[in-house]
């Protein structure tokens, strides 16, 4: 069995187990921050995360499961036992999607409300991977069925390993939340063999996917099983030294055109190199390879500062669902894939605990209220693939790269289950510890109980947060021993107001750091969000003479849906001298604030795609009102044209 | 055996029997113009479009003859008549790279001083071909070796209809010059095939390849033989209504998503919208079908006034090598294939034949000059594949797709023997006859000698357009009757000068209209080609903010190698109200005229990709004197980064 992260809490012992959630680095890891157990802290379904996470408990992840029978991913599995008959149907990684499933129902069977149906799928699905299991460990439902000659000969392209690491996550979720000792036990069987087949004593194989090297960390610090940490620090070492058959889609896509430790920039297919990186931390952290973690730092630089879109969506072209050049990040052809947002908040998170800046927390919080929230829609049972930034008309002329609307489910449905295994566990990325006390990176109406020195402490959170900027922290604490509770001023707030309840008060990095005894106190911060204007940096050519709405973490677009008939949204201009305001959202959900604005419509000019540029573009401009919604409710009204970066002129 | 369009010249009887050129309406088709024959017309090698042929001649088609070989297109059928051992190389449609070059071999077979190693490759290979071809008349290395149980069963995707089209083009050149009895048996058997195939007593059947179309109607004008113009108009009327299985690409990449006289905007596969719409245009003008002539039109506006780039390149997304929406026109990830360009030449040439307008020919010397032209080296033995307007670092990541650099041939090499075929014909598109006279619609040095009215005349032009505006053009005819010389005045051009030797000028529709007796007369018109400055339509997002720099025909850009060492591309930025001027171009040709231009740079500020817009994006600006050379000829020195539109803020 696996030994559910025995290894004490370093900063807090609970009177209970504690159970650990996702990322769960062991005490002799290089870490700045530790994370909180998973039952540390709960979301309040009245604020925004909490509201996020019951709409994932309530619809996607129940969708999701449904999806998986409908979509036929289960009956791949089952054909192997003869329990059912037909051809595989959907991709040849379809296993992943039961995996990051089960995932996610694992995490939610912490909450002792969840649906008791989660447990009957959850065990019964891990039933039938035991059955489906090979005698030696294998399992694979495609290549078992399919390509039985070719196990583990076509690893540049066959997902084995890949489809492997998502077992692992979905057995490590399962043994930190107590639940499912099948699916654990089928988890280390594949693991063993995989440690046997490329271990040091094995062949020198790696996979073309990425993603196996994080889960190997994370089932070593489940199980204490050195092996799949040297295995998970092989299969980094092995990348860059075209050990992969690159054929059509080239080493880099591959994410094996250059050792992890010489690369200097983010390259190829966003979430094979995003997953790959969250690995790359993990093996650097626990193996204390501070070079490697370097490589992961200068590799961050690439993406955050040069390929990132402001949504925090990655991956500017749909050829190879690639990352292009250094601030090649054109708005209506972002691939912005939802996967890669998920990558994004694991690689983050994993920067956060190991180094403790502010910008990795920044991150988070950009991905998540804007490319990450903006892929499911209202209702949490339809989801987008890319997360464009601007819609002119039908974008990619399939059904499945439309992002006009967002679908039920995908012939590559990645990302739906990936959305729901990370929301099941979204409040374990709020909040850290560390020797000096408590961090709050994400503010999020709910509790957080913790230990600090040993003793417990309780802070309920009340906030309105994103749509406010005031965050009430009620601290109650057993012990009257001063400690520091370090609250985070993001990035984009350029003004806020603390009372801090007398605390001894330091800013550093970006986060307050409130020292005082905390056996009872009230705290008030108010991180002033007024809306304001973003430009890009003058290397992002897509988006020259545009400027971008926001309003705290929160980015905004404008929709079709919100102009008076006959203005085409191709037309309007922005003021960037008028005020801006904040206003409700129209038709949308009762707290979301819009926000106000003045610009001009000027009717398109000559016909002509190219003038003389002292001929005028358009007729005399007319001045219009705009109203702009948050990005991440983009695509829940009326479907038709949306823009984030506004042109000013 | 062919009639190499024995219909008599609508508006000139020749003393010798003429041959035709490339597109030769019967005498009962639309046009508001007619094609001089193939000889009628000599460019001078000392012209810029004299120095492409003959650079052809002596370079390219040669280099594509030996590729042939190289790369194994010719084995491919070789080891159907057991003269080769090996398997099929290179594309399923490897065929094509071989009737195209065979094509290129006829049309340069016309001159007299052609290399007689053209006559015997052509021959050559005709034998090949005919051993190759079955019984029944089918012809296909790829099927005949690999699938031979799959013949026309899987049409979306096979290309073989495609194939035969390009095979047809062949053969109808060797018809056309008088060459090569085999190549047009070959291709008739072929052509017979087809209609008992695919014709009115035959199945439901079109290629999800466009191409045969347009080929199919040229063989009709050749024999004579309706049944190749009923069954070109047959596939056409077949589109847009499912026939095709739409597979993984959709019904829009193959052009099955609307019929064609219902669409309204060109989409999908860039050089298969443009391959069609030149059959299109061949089926109306021979069927009389004045409705489908105007869906082609409206074709048109759609492509030339909101899809097409300032170079004539098109097709705006590397996924599916397809148009975008309109105005989606990325610089940086312009896919502009080489083979869309030389379809655009083919299908503005029609559209100017059927209905006589300006714009269709200053399309086709936009498209000429700058994206076609581009597509080769200096020295014509290597060759761009994907031409885009902007290259930031290395574009795709892949060798084939990253247009640093040119390369000699490609995995999928349709573009260079498109080059050599259409510019083994390129003077067969400079000027056309109507009844009342001549017109002259690209300026090239030579010489044109036709008949007006049944009587000779010669036109010596000289002028080192595009270098030069200045065209002197000597005319010389048999016959005092008066006629009209038709001269382009082309869009661009602002102002211009005209010694009309006394003749009655009118100007309509974008010509000069000179009526004289033109027994003995010189002309000289003086094109005004003063640098200038280009404007994008403003819903061209993707290049707000920018101007291009544009002389005469020709659009200009920068590039790297003209920047002082320290100095970034991506940091210049243009004056726009600073006087512009001309210079040699550095590095280049010596007639090569490259542009004076003054700008800035200024050093990039905040390493952060978004900020508040109130903070100045870089250093302040240093003034720097610019060099812009013609974008055909960039990637000719130091390979780096080059632009066409340039910031001016």
């Amino acid at each position: 069995m696996l030994d559910a992260d025995v290894q004490p809490e370093p900063t807090a012992a609970p009177a209970t187990p504690a159970r650990p959630g996702p990322t769960r680095p062991t005490p002799a890891a290089i870490g700045a921050l530790r994370p909180l157990s998973l039952d540390s802290v709960s979301l309040s379904p009245s604020g925004q995360l909490g509201q996020w996470q019951a709409r994932n408990a309530a619809a996607t992840l129940p969708h999701c499961i449904a999806q998986l029978d409908r979509a036929g991913a289960l009956n791949n599995l089952r054909r192997l036992t003869g329990e059912h008959d037909g051809p595989h149907t959907g991709m040849w990684f379809s296993d992943t999607d039961v995996f990051k499933t089960m995932e996610a129902a694992a995490w939610e069977l912490a909450d002792p409300r969840a649906d008791p149906d989660l447990r009957a799928f959850l065990d019964g699905t891990a039933e039938l991977l035991a059955r489906v299991q090979d005698t030696d460990g294998y399992l694979n439902s495609y290549v078992m069925a399919e390509r039985p000659d070719r196990r583990w000969h076509d690893l540049h392209w066959s997902h084995e390993l890949y489809c492997a690491g998502h077992l692992f996550q979905a057995a490590v979720a399962a043994a930190r939340v107590g639940v499912g000792q099948v699916i654990q036990d089928v988890a280390r069987r594949l693991a063993d063999l995989l440690v046997e087949r490329f271990g040091p004593a094995g062949t020198e194989g790696l996979c073309g996917h990425a993603g196996v090297e994080t889960a190997l960390v994370e089932l070593y610090r489940t199980t204490g099983h050195r092996p799949y940490l040297d295995l998970a620090q092989l299969f980094i070492h092995r990348r860059g030294r075209g050990l992969l058959d690159p054929e059509r889609f080239g080493p880099t896509y591959l994410q094996d055109h250059v050792p992890v430790r010489e690369a200097t920039e983010v390259a190829g297919h966003a979430v094979r190199q995003l997953y790959l990186l969250s690995g790359v931390v993990d093996v650097a952290v626990e193996t204390g390879d501070t070079a490697l973690l370097a490589a992961a730092r200068r590799l961050w630089d690439s993406a955050y500062l040069t390929k990132t879109y402001v949504t925090g969506a990655h991956g500017s072209r749909h050829r190879d669902e690639a990352y292009g050049d250094p601030y090649e990040l054109p708005p209506d052809r972002a691939y912005g894939e939802t996967c890669a947002a998920v990558a994004s908040v694991h690689w983050n998170w994993r920067m956060l605990l190991a180094e403790g800046h502010r910008r990795y927390a920044d991150e988070l919080e950009r991905v998540l209220f804007n490319a990450l929230a903006g892929a499911s829609s209202l209702d949490g049972v339809r989801f987008f693939y890319s997360n464009p930034l601007q819609l002119r008309t039908g974008h990619d002329g399939s059904d499945e790269d439309a992002p006009g609307q967002r679908l039920p489910w995908y012939s590559c449905s990645c990302c739906p289950p990936n959305l729901a295994r990370l929301m099941a566990s979204l409040h374990a990325y709020t909040a850290t510890a560390a020797a000096d006390g408590l961090q709050l990176h994400l503010y999020a109406a709910g509790t957080i109980q913790a230990q600090v020195r040993g003793r417990p402490v309780t802070i309920a959170v009340r906030t309105a947060y994103p749509w406010s900027g005031r965050i009430a922290l009620e601290v109650r604490a057993a012990s009257a021993e001063p400690w520091t509770m370090s609250l985070r001023v993001p990035a984009w707030c350029r003004s806020h107001r603390l009372d801090a309840a007398g605390a001894e008060v330091a800013y550093t990095d970006g986060y307050l750091r409130l020292t005082r005894d905390w056996s009872a106190a009230s705290v008030v911060l108010d991180l002033d969000l007024p809306p304001r204007l973003v430009a890009a940096h003058p290397h992002v050519d897509a988006v020259r003479g545009c400027l971008a709405l926001a309003r705290g973490p929160l980015v905004y677009c404008l929709e079709q849906a919100d102009l008076p008939a006959g203005v085409r949204l191709e037309d309007v201009r922005l003021d960037p001298d008028a005020p801006l305001g904040t206003t409700a959202m129209p038709g949308g959900p009762p707290e979301a604030v819009a926000l106000t604005a003045t610009g001009s419509v000027s009717p398109a000019g000559p016909a002509e795609p190219y003038r003389d540029p002292t001929i005028p573009p358009g007729g005399p401009a007319t001045p219009l009102p705009l109203t702009a919604v948050p990005y991440f409710l983009w695509g829940n009204r009326d479907p038709g044209p949306m823009r984030v970066w506004i042109p000013t002129g």
